[in-house]
């Protein structure tokens, strides 16, 4: 598929949103100065800007270009959403690489070493603190930005208010249950994964991803056309070719995080094994494994220690049982299942668009 | 001072903002089980609620009983907002008590090791990992509880989205400086305390405290008055008003951190001491102390084991050299530059109310 027309568009929406986020009033209050860079530490990064890019191209794809101007400071609000809860997720998986670089709390400890001169185990603490308080600096920073919407771009209020709500309780909720369910799988034995299906991994990582996609996606309908009625067919079409889009989004995610290279995984290969991240790619293999390879899979699984040829093995493994197979049927499911959504939806470049970038999570490389 | 009618009212405020937090709608998002039993941990043990009935009384004040009850789910949101921030706060500081009962992360680390039997380091973890999750979904739930002021109450909506563009942007990232300020204060030598002045301790608590008075008192003030004039003389009255009353909160709940009883503390006796809290107690009486005071205070503070005996020697000090009477003459002046404030509102119920609280701030015993 020849995704030039995505490509340019997701660059100049890059551009665009960097623009409100790197010039907004709230960075008055980013303080102190460990705050500050650690706020845009992910946001200065290189990043592909999907979500609040499906939002704008949804309010396009019902409003026009005049539409999508203004969700703009929507846009940025999705963006930020997302960070935070990255900070929040990469504090809680101790995670220390993100997007080519160190992690908040990883860059804070560091820092805490030589500016502060602390202990080590102090600087540990240190560098969680502000991961946490920088989390919750974005979470706030998020929600101004909606309010911008209403204050700087005239949407109107009450769709503004109704957004920040359902933000704030159905889609927050839901992250946070997805956040727990994989804490949770990710704390117990891979010998107690029998407990888990292949529907309940979906659901968690619908929870952890899907869902702000599908925001993102019934955010940019809702602007677009001007109403707050979220029941509205054709925003209801959205939302749910948005929340579907996302599911796929992270089954694909899921495989490139086995066999993406380490440039454009931004951390090392393997860490997705190394870490024990419970996929629909690990179950399917583990369920098609005989006992010999059960066992390897197992010793290396969740294994911060494993060799290179270890991983290799693992994840020979995870293609010849099936598992990447699988995980990339159910990613072309779901983008197959969300196509047809826009079917009723007015032909136009950001139609087009929005039909370019389902495409696109199956084929994208990083 | 007699407090009757101002108790009546928080009793009252109490029953009211309570039935707004347990009858919310956003109840349905609280998942899982653990994510549910942490979000209404602190919520249902027994509080002041002191921060929402400010709120109340100063849209009483400006608009009198009807626009008081329409202020309620701000009341509540801002109770939530307090709520979250000690969540993390209790983390943070690996605080293991609070209002008499365990903390959020303490609680699901003990819960983890009975329900999921789970070894001790990954119990820890998954209570830290719990409460940061807990703390962002009461944020959440907190602005949930604003945009209902006019999706329920029926307030103007761009007053309403000005007030959580205010809390989102000024007050959360002052808190957050504040919070930064304390934990680096805490992780360094007290020996090095000579670079922290009582200015900047006071600065420090405003930070912590002061600002969300401030935020509660001009939050009530604008619905009472039903504008969007953040200049407005008599909204910019009461919320210098609170703002100054929320410090001398701060400094009255620093000595009875001191002073105070085991029940009415709802943790030891000594806990401020053991964690090593700076404050203006600390930092006079270390101004004051000879050599061998401060060798005596230095040895204590912030030392998880100390004895007894240590803390009783460190908090005779802490009156002997004039560290409670510093903070005492400080409260004291903060309230007397708080009340001239209230001269031009017109007299009511809940002006007296307003100067009742205020008063209350340095007698209050818990």
């Amino acid at each position: 598929m020849q995704y030039d027309e995505l490509f340019q568009y997701l660059s100049n929406a890059e551009k665009r949103i960097n623009s409100v986020l790197k010039s907004s009033q709230v960075m008055a209050y980013f303080n102190p100065e460990d705050i500050l860079e650690s706020v845009f530490r992910y946001i200065d990064r290189p990043a592909k800007r999907l979500r609040p890019s499906v939002l704008m191209m949804a309010a396009g794809a019902l409003g026009g270009s005049d539409r999508e101007d203004l969700a703009l400071p929507a846009a940025a609000g999705v963006e930020l959403f997302h960070t935070w809860t990255l900070v929040h997720d990469d504090l809680i998986d101790n995670d220390t690489l993100r997007r080519g670089g160190p992690t908040v709390h990883e860059a804070m400890r560091t820092a805490a070493r030589t500016r502060q001169n602390l202990p080590a185990d102090l600087a540990t603490e240190y560098g969680r603190d502000v991961a946490i308080l920088t989390g919750d600096m974005q979470h706030g920073w998020a929600i101004t930005s909606f309010v911008d919407c209403t204050l700087e771009s005239g949407i109107d209020a009450t769709l503004v208010l109704r957004l920040i709500k359902h933000l704030q309780s159905y889609v927050l909720g839901n992250l946070i249950f997805g956040e727990v369910l994989d804490v949770r799988y990710g704390m117990h034995d891979l010998a107690k994964l029998k407990d888990v299906d292949e529907g309940k991994i979906i659901e968690m990582l619908w929870l952890k991803t899907g869902v702000l996609y599908e925001f993102a996606g019934m955010a940019g309908a809702l602007i677009g056309k001007n109403t707050y009625n979220f029941e509205d067919d054709e925003v209801q079409a959205i939302t749910h070719f948005a929340s579907k889009c996302g599911t796929a989004f992270q089954l694909q995610d899921d495989i490139l995080g086995i066999l993406g290279d380490e440039a454009s995984l931004g951390k090392p290969i393997g860490s997705d094994i190394r870490e024990g991240k419970k996929t629909v790619i690990v179950y399917e293999a583990l369920k098609n494994a005989n006992e010999s390879q059960r066992e390897t899979i197992l010793a290396t699984l969740g294994n911060r220690l494993a060799t290179n040829d270890q991983v290799q093995a693992v994840t020979n493994l995870f293609c010849d049982l099936n598992g990447i197979g699988r995980t990339k049927e159910l990613a072309e499911y779901y983008i197959s299942e969300a196509i047809p959504y826009l079917d009723d939806i007015s032909a136009s470049l950001y139609k087009r668009l929005l039909l370019l970038w389902a495409n696109y999570m199956l084929d994208r490389k990083f």
